[in-house]
């Protein structure tokens, strides 16, 4: 395996570059992974890896799990905790490419429950929701106007989900009526007493929620064009409930 | 008001020390506010403030909303700078009484609804829980071995919340057996495909839900005791559900 020293090594740049902007991440169709979680759970579902680099310690911890794979290059202590983004690095970090995408054309279908965040701006609450999904099974999030996707905090926040489920950047008026053509019932998750109890919505046969951003919601003409105005009827302090753990909740309703 | 300029003020001196340990906090019985939005939800619950610092910039982005208060004290942006625990402050700090508690042989009632969290460490977690329990109306949050939940981190996270719900830290062998003895029935929360499924628990006469630490949940000698041991059934990655998710969840359930 080959060894880097130096920060100049061009393998090292593209990791930065991908690490900092998401420009550099369309332009590539590459993003940053660092942990011995997130990059096993990436090889277990296989991500494709452009390039892993290692420090010699996190070698022996990984027992060569992600090694059968020829980029691999040995990096030193230090350039390792140079590369972190968290405060203690475990000292493996990968460049991974944006995995294949299932159009949306093929992921919806007739009885599918689906997820549309719309201008979802924190990478926490993006990661979380995507995790939560892929507990709940949910068979698709579609992301309209949201944070980057493939931002090293979204990736980590979403514990290796991001390799499981069906994630896919979309535009809101592409999808949107992909929903109507098949039959998928569109819900439109808002804060209002007098739009549908969560409770009482019946997703047996399927159905797309929209939820919105943290602060503002979704966007009237959004929430208007959907079929079915939903809230979640709160008995304390309706303000008390995150962006993500209401998502969260509507996800657990739509898949019980 | 009195300014304040040097970082060697007694009062900034108790700001810090309460900002930076649990051990001052529980000698003084005072836990420290920052920002507009937790100071006004303190002021509105009636929390008692022991001191209020702010600069003159955020006294009148504020209004005078927190200052019909007579220990307020005006301090520079600088000194503000040094006590920010976030990146950007707003300005204003508060020392604050730790609530008076209702004591749990008080709060616990025949037909209630509770949470007792046991050894939950992360703050970012029990906040969120918190504020959680207040949105979906619990009837009281116990913490058994839980970390502070007076950590800057924990108040931040509750969003308020701390001020308006009854949350308190008790020792786990005092509080359960008045579940027992007041009828309440008691179930534990853990990941057992053979345990009850919380979509089969009838929380219609109340209940206290027992929810364990992120990574090991509950001791088994404290699922042992409890009356049901109940599980929430996932369809996909059953460990891609974070504890304060699965906290939500369950008691969305509990509340429904």
């Amino acid at each position: 395996m080959q060894h880097i020293t130096s920060k100049d090594n061009p393998n090292i740049k593209l990791y930065r570059k991908l690490a900092s902007g998401k420009k550099h991440r369309r332009e590539t169709g590459l993003f940053v992974l660092e942990g011995i979680r997130l990059i096993s759970d990436a090889v277990k579902e296989n991500a494709k890896l452009h390039s892993v680099f290692i420090t010699e310690s996190c070698l022996e911890k990984m027992q060569g799990e992600a090694l059968d794979f020829q980029n691999t290059y040995i990096i030193s202590e230090e350039l390792a905790e140079s590369m972190a983004d968290t405060g203690s690095t475990q000292g493996v970090f990968a460049i991974c490419e944006a995995h294949c995408k299932v159009p949306a054309s093929d992921t919806i279908k007739s009885g599918g429950k689906y997820i549309l965040l719309h201008s979802v701006q924190d990478p926490g609450n993006l990661g979380t929701i995507i995790r939560t999904a892929d507990a709940v099974g949910v068979d698709g999030v579609f992301l309209a106007e949201c944070c980057d996707l493939y931002n090293p905090k979204v990736i980590r926040s979403t514990m290796g989900s991001i390799f499981r489920l069906n994630v896919s950047e979309v535009r809101f008026d592409e999808v949107f009526p992909l929903f109507k053509e098949r039959g998928v019932r569109t819900y439109a998750a808002v804060i209002d007493s007098d739009a549908v109890s969560l409770t009482d919505c019946d997703f047996s046969e399927g159905g797309a929620v929209l939820i919105g951003n943290e602060g503002n919601g979704l966007p009237r003409k959004v929430s208007d064009s959907c079929d079915v105005r939903l809230t979640i009827k709160m008995q304390g302090n309706v303000n008390s409930l995150n962006a993500a753990m209401a998502a969260g909740i509507i996800m657990w309703e739509l898949e019980k």
